[in-house]
């Protein structure tokens, strides 16, 4: 039997995508992989779940690699519950998520269906790390953010990540050396500026598209958009109890029971 | 003009469902309504966000209150942005989104589209609350929950939600005389365990349904599970500052800059 970690690869962004194309080659340096991933891209999933429909999961092979490999009809999350409860024989030791193809810095880890496959996981009671690199093209260079990918999941698998916490890192787009390392941070204060852009369909009904500007609202110099903004790659510890526990006290001097 | 405050009213089991309807019969006794909802159910849809594909909204009348009323084909996430950015024309003073039909309590919060569009207001700088009835009927009764509804929802009004906090309240399927009162509690922890139905589709082609078991891991008797299970409505602080601050220190110690 292998001693090697066992580790469930996922992403948001559809298993042929080359972000878990490079995930996937450097987690065979270290494990033995088993990948779950959406047969199509599911960027802004955030955390949904399939509860409406059917699932169709396909064993297939993409390449040349010692991984196994299940593409899957789901959402991010849905995979990770697949992997854990029908595919793998036993618990895997790690879950990595990505590299996606994007930054999922600060407010972004809310609608981001990289870290919601690693926050399942991390539910589930397993180690979880999503990835991301700040480059939206499907043809992004994943070579530099390699070692350092590598270097965070030897860590992690040493050292073991808090219970409830899972870890978002992000990867600036940048050659390897002008990354000047790897910062541990807090989610920066930042949020969309949406706007629509109002369109009218060849049958004359309104439509709209989706549009925005990210705006960062925080100067924190512990925050990941600073680490990033300084070619930093930023580790942000995430927690999936959403509880403010700073506001029950202010809460409990309201009026909820007279 | 109004001195009413203007109330943005949101869900994710569709326009129709009678759980908004239920609490725009509520908000209408409080200000000024404006609806803007999914046109379809979008339950389990966690914070998604329609980025690759295309939004329509309706101008539509669902009954005689004299609220106002927008259908959306989108999820809750993108009904708060367009009702934000487009429908509207002033700053809601309060966005409350529900009554969802079913829990929405400790880890559910995750999953849920109802406080992802809660969250989504809060993100915006909204005060915000999402109201979930422990009945996942259709036909559910929502008439014991609607005083309580509007206590908290005054209560909100009148003090402020604190800033970076929405509310994320639960209602036990009791008759009135039977809720022992209103109380501010933590997030449980608890997770799902997952099964898979597994079937064959008319093809022969495998597909599975996914299936569960909600499982409590916390004793606490400060949680909403020990709330709800007491007969007390649950209302729990959520932050959408996801860091784990307690975590950063620990993660200082690793070796990731060698």
């Amino acid at each position: 039997m292998s001693k090697k970690p066992l580790i469930l690869v996922i992403n948001d962004d559809g298993i042929t995508a080359p972000g878990i194309r490079a995930l996937i080659e450097v987690m065979n340096e270290i494990g033995d992989v088993v990948v779950v991933a959406p047969d199509s891209p599911q960027s802004g999933m955030g955390h949904a779940i399939t509860i409406n429909s059917t699932l169709f999961v396909e064993k297939v092979v993409i390449d040349k690699g010692n991984q196994t490999e299940y593409s899957c009809s789901g959402t991010p999350a849905d995979c990770v519950k697949l992997a854990v409860k029908q595919i793998l024989d036993r618990r895997p030791d790690l879950c990595v998520s990505g590299i996606n193809h994007g930054s999922n810095s600060s407010i972004n880890v809310i609608y981001s269906g990289t870290m919601s496959a690693a926050l399942e996981a991390g539910i589930e009671g397993i180690p979880a790390i999503g990835f991301s690199l700040l480059d939206y093209n499907w043809n992004a260079n994943f070579e530099h953010a390699k070692p350092f990918v590598k270097t965070i999941v030897k860590n992690a698998l040493k050292n073991g990540i808090p219970n409830g916490v899972v870890l978002n890192v992000n990867i600036p787009n940048l050659a390897k050396k002008d990354i000047k390392g790897i910062k541990v941070c807090r989610q920066a204060k930042a949020n969309w500026e949406e706007e629509f852009d109002k369109r009218k369909n060849p049958q004359g009904r309104e439509y709209y598209w989706l549009t925005g500007k990210f705006v960062n609202l925080d100067n924190g110099e512990d925050t990941d958009e600073w680490a990033l903004k300084n070619n930093y790659i930023s580790v942000v510890p995430v927690q999936f109890d959403l509880t403010a526990h700073h506001a029950i006290q202010n809460l409990n001097t309201w009026e909820l029971n007279d």
